[in-house]
């Protein structure tokens, strides 16, 4: 989607280490004018397969999930990274190792948001090693749920989740697809 | 605001311990429509107030501060619970004594996306002791930028927080303010 594309490419900052930073639209300032406009687009491309809850995971995903949300005119379940003592016991759980954070969370939803009548669209800014996606795809499909697909803003499509996702069966849809990124080149997409 | 005093009082669970748990429609799973219709009625109570910027802290207050910024055309920008590895180390940072869970954060703000110029709306789910609101009025204050006051879904009244803010002078509207709660009587709100 180019309008993703040309912002990522104006304003995205690219570092050693295969690091993309997207902190002033994304994930620390959102830029919420452009979320409606991403979140449409996911509507656009899901609009007929019956979706009737978003599933995504704090807390940068939240943003995105709950605009998007308003066009499929369902709500939005986050799944949480560390039990709190607010949360009902009766949760499905899973593991995802952040590689950005250098860590392991457990992250679980509570069985009462996710059941087997639900038709999930998982969405989240990052797709790159595909932890969280799998993550999230266990938990629905621990559910019993229908998972119809992951939206996805921005894929690292070098890196093995997106194929590891195609091949298993899972719809993704991302707005912007990196073929490669580094700090002398800078980023170039694939082609729609 | 009666619209979200009949969801609390339909679908809060109230425990022992002053817990109200709302994760069926704010913190865990999100009720988008209704969450649209209270940033709706933020941007009725504060706009003349030239708000450019929405600040809130991970992770339940993002859904609800995109949601109403639209409303805004502002952007968000959301307190991170710690620093990671993806963030700028020029930040704002403050204390925040979490209860509910039991800890302190470090919240922190890059210095990138508050400034002197931005003219502030703080949007959170809860009021109760405040410490989120008096950490975030914090960065505020810090970046030199103007706080135009707080919009809160729910404030525990009979907690010091509202009543401490209001006395410092910040233009507190929570749109359902809890006079009192226990599992027994069950909840009763302040009337507007």
């Amino acid at each position: 989607m180019k309008l993703l594309e040309e912002k990522i490419k104006a304003d995205g900052k690219i570092y050693e280490g295969d690091i993309l930073k997207v902190d002033s639209f994304v994930n620390h300032r959102i830029d919420v004018g452009l979320m409606n406009e991403l979140g449409k687009e996911f509507y656009r491309r899901f609009a007929s397969d019956g979706v009737n809850k978003i599933l995504t995971i704090e807390a940068s995903g939240i943003g995105i999930a709950c605009l998007a949300a308003q066009y499929f005119g369902a709500p939005v379940v986050f799944a949480k990274k560390s039990r709190t003592s607010n949360l009902a016991p009766d949760v499905y759980t899973a593991k995802v190792v952040s590689y950005t954070h250098g860590n392991t969370n457990n992250i679980l939803v509570s069985k009462d948001y996710l059941t087997a009548s639900d038709r999930v669209l998982i969405i989240d800014d990052f797709l790159a090693t595909g932890e969280a996606l799998f993550g999230l795809a266990d938990l629905v499909a621990q559910a019993g749920a229908t998972l119809v697909g992951a939206g996805i803003l921005i894929e690292k499509a070098y890196q093995a989740g997106g194929k590891r996702a195609r091949e298993q069966g899972i719809r993704v849809e991302s707005l912007a697809r990196i073929a490669s990124m580094n700090p002398t080149d800078g980023i170039t997409f694939i082609e729609e």
